[in-house]
Formats: C-alpha cells, sequence, structure tokens
C-alpha cells in the first residue's frame, strides 16, 4: 500500500487522507483525551471505540440522523465523509454530573428539567470553555439557522442514544458531539462526525447488585466500560477482546 | 378490596376506575387483537406485556416525551392517566411491510426514504381505515396543530424506541401508538397512551445465525417475542415466563 498521508493527529485519533477526494479515514488510537475519566491509554480501547462508533453512526444513519461514517475498513480505521468541522463540543446533559455539578451547584445525578444542550469552543488551549449562542453567532463560528439545526440534531441523536442505552441497562447522563457542513453541490448539510463512544458520553450502570437490604443502589459509572458496552451491544468481535494487541500501521 | 368499576374492555385490555380521579388501572389480557400476527391467546402475554409497555413508558418519561403511564401495581396492571383518546391508530413506518406492502407495491423489507407516519380511524367495524390529515381535521377527530405535535411525539417515539431495539439486536419495521389529551388546569397536552409492546410493534431479529455461505440472512420476524424481547431487555421478573398462570382478578 503506498505510504498514506497523515492530515492530522489528536490524542485519540489520527486523520489520513481517504481513497475518494471528500473522504478521511479515521484510525482509532489506544490513548485517551486528558478529559476523559480513563486511563491515558487502554490496550485495545480504540479496537472498540472503532466498533462502537460504526454502531451508532450506523444507528443514525438509519432512522435519519446524518453522520459522516461511510464503512469501516479494518479493526481500527473507518472511511467517513471529510466534513468542515463546527469548532464546539456540543454536549448534550440529562443528569448532572461533570463540571456542571460544580459550576451550577446542582449535586451529581439529579434528572434535569429537560435535556440542556451546551457549547463549549473547541481549543485545546483554552480548555474548551462554555461558551453562549452569543459567542457562537458573534465570532462567525456558526450562524443562528447553525445553532437551530445543531440542537435539533444533538437532540435527536440523544433519543436514540438514550434509547440504544436503555435497552441495554445503562444510563445515558451526557455526551458530546461534534458537527460538521459537508455541500452536496450548492446545498450545505450538517452532519454529525467525529466518534460516539465511551470516550464522548458519560454512562452510568443500572444493572447493578442488589444491596443487603432489597434495594437497588442508584447508577454507578460503568466499570470496564468499552469492553461491557461492546460486550452488551453484541458489537465485540468474538476474536477481539480490549487486550489485543493493536496493530501499527503507522 | 371493593369491586372495582369496569370502564371499558377491549380485546387486549380491560379499563378500570383508578384509585384518584383522572387515572385509570389498565390490566393486561392474555388475548391479542385480531389483527395482531399471534395466536388470539397467548398464556401469559399479558403480564409480560404489562412489563413492557411499563419499560417503554418509563423511558420515555425520563427522556420528556409524556405518556399516561404512572405506575405498575402488580403482575397484570398499571396504572395510568385517564386521558381523551384521538380516536386515531398512529403508525410509524420505518420499512415496508404489512398493508403497505400490497398497497404501495413496495417490497416488503424495503427502507423507507424515511419514516412515514400514517393514521388510521380508530373504529374497529370499520377495520380502521387508512385517513389523511385532510379527513382528521374535517370530521374535527383532531386539528392541525394537534397533528403537528402527534407527529412530533411519534418521531421521538420512533427516534427512542428504534434506539432501544437497535441496542438489543432488533429491527423496528413499524409500531403504532395512541395519543390522548389531558388537561393540566387549562393548559392541554397530547401524550402517549394505550401500550407499547409486541403487540403495538412489527419487531424483526437481526441477531440470526449465518447461512452455510457465511452471509447474515435478512432480519426476520422474531419468534416467541414476548418472552424474547422481555429477555433482551432484562425486564423479565425471574419468576415470570410466559407460560406462568395468570391470576384471574376478575
Ligand atoms: N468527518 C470529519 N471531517 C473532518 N474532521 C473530522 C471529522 N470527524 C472528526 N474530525 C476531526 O478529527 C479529529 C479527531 O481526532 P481527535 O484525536 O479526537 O482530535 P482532538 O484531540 O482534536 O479532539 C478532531 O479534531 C475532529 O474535529
Ligand atoms: N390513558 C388512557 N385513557 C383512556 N383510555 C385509554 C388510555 N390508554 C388506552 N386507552 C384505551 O383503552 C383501550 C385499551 O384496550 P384494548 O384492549 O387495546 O382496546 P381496543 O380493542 O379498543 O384497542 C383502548 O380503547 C384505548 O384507546
Ligand atoms: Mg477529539
Ligand atoms: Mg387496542
Amino acid at each position: 500500500m503506498a505510504r498514506r498521508k497523515k492530515v492530522y493527529e489528536g490524542k485519540a485519533k489520527i486523520l489520513y487522507e481517504g481513497p475518494e477526494p471528500g473522504t478521511l479515514i479515521q484510525y482509532f488510537k489506544d490513548d485517551s483525551a486528558p478529559t476523559v475519566a480513563a486511563p491515558a491509554t487502554l490496550e485495545g480501547k480504540g479496537v472498540l471505540n472503532n466498533r462502537l462508533s460504526e454502531f451508532f453512526m450506523t444507528g443514525l444513519n438509519q432512522i435519519g440522523v446524518p453522520t459522516h461514517f461511510i464503512r469501516r475498513i479494518n479493526m481500527r480505521e473507518q472511511l467517513v465523509r471529510m466534513a468542515e468541522i463546527i469548532p464546539l463540543e456540543v454536549v448534550v446533559r440529562n443528569f448532572s454530573a461533570g463540571p456542571m455539578t460544580a459550576r451550577l451547584g446542582i449535586p451529581e445525578g439529579t434528572q434535569l428539567p429537560r435535556p440542556i444542550v451546551e457549547y463549549y469552543y473547541k481549543d485545546e488551549r483554552l480548555n474548551a470553555p462554555l461558551v453562549a449562542e452569543e459567542h457562537i453567532v458573534a465570532f462567525g463560528w456558526a450562524n443562528q439557522q447553525d445553532l437551530d439545526d445543531i440542537i435539533a440534531l444533538a437532540l435527536r441523536v440523544n433519543d436514540f442514544l438514550s434509547g440504544v442505552m436503555m435497552g441495554v441497562g445503562i444510563r445515558l447522563a451526557d455526551f458530546k458531539i461534534e458537527v460538521g457542513r459537508v455541500w452536496d453541490g450548492d446545498y450545505m448539510r450538517l452532519i454529525v462526525a467525529d466518534e460516539i463512544s465511551p470516550d464522548s458520553c458519560r454512562l452510568w450502570d443500572m444493572r447493578l447488585p442488589e444491596r443487603p437490604d432489597g434495594t437497588l443502589p442508584d447508577p454507578q459509572p460503568m466499570t470496564d466500560v468499552y469492553s461491557e458496552l461492546a460486550r452488551r451491544l453484541g458489537v465485540m468481535p468474538s476474536n477481539v477482546t480490549h487486550t489485543t494487541k493493536p496493530t501499527l500501521i503507522n
């Protein structure tokens, strides 16, 4: 195979030029962004996230929520449609957790009155600060129409993903997506890009053993979340575990 | 317990007056409507549908889609909010099946370009005929605002339910809901009523054994759908199977 051109390397993924114009290859590494509550490197994590993101993006495509996903290529790579990423981390929260807990004084685990969509400016050096629609429109990262479309998209992803997780005994506390612009001729559309995986979702286990008094404990952060989620969804190929040796192609 | 007042008896359920004004008790029988592709009576079916409808309605309530479900009372009964049922069966189709196949000549199993919402007039003597918005508004069954709200509600249920099913290896080909009006003071809202269960969903299994040539067969109608769905979702209480003797309370 001819040496491919590396387009970008982030903490969790590498992007290569795709085989056709307008496509990219996303390579899933075993490293996580430092914001993810997981060890910096977990052997085999990239293999599972590649499968899991395939599973969620395929499901979204199927219900008519457009995503960048085209097809999985191998254990660590998938072909995606190249998008012009809007520099926002779009977060949907169903339960209070993480930064919201401290910032707004809402105890961890509190169900929110309705799903709340937040935007964080995607700039690592600034530590991805929370921004309001006002900032986004003023600085030209997106216009008001984009934002309305992003909210509709994010809420549909939330309905679907909450369903998937509930079906396998997991509470979706919050998650992050990235949204990008693609053009079909002159017609611009917004699509879900990047990845959907335990690195971008806060997942709480609802299948916990009863307490001695017979009551059920509150949902808790999943243990071994990558392989456990893959197992429950039946997406883990039988010959892959989270300890599979990564095949380094670069 | 004092003898309760029976409000209505249909093919699949009995409605009793609830303990408080504005509530009803829904009793799940083992019989199915003749439209359901299942034997007319299946021992224990009502027990499972009571659990399954609880599971789906609870999930919908949790993501902010309002439903009539208040709480499960026992193996066959649940407490619901009384609603003024809009006399429509609201059907969402993701894949061609059933009447659509013959009516529009679209082969069974074809994915539709997008989810299609259909209305059938809820009148058994007429065999629930397909109607258009035009009929519904003209005959005063619902107004245009109701219909816009019903579509939004139905599509949210579809996103969520498609997710739940996909998470456990099942394709949601289509489903039916009933929608009712409730009043909080002067404020009218539409809520999902009736039941969500295998009696109201067309479910195709995607977890099928490989064919001899290694390819995967097309999704097929689930076998033993009530207990298999309850098993996959983990909602089947360990002491209940579909052969549990019904406890007749009436
Ligand atoms: N379809 C796409 N088109 C273009 N860029 C994408 C697409 N999907 C994801 N990206 C970008 O690729 C990068 C993925 O690598 P990652 O390790 O997550 O990087 P980062 O550390 O910047 O988050 C991200 O910067 C993300 O915005
Ligand atoms: N929350 C509710 N309030 C009032 N009526 C309801 C509610 N939920 C369901 N129903 C009605 O209760 C009946 C349920 O019994 P079922 O056996 O399904 O009857 P049917 O044979 O008429 O479909 C249906 O007629 C349905 O419209
Ligand atoms: Mg990233
Ligand atoms: Mg009915």
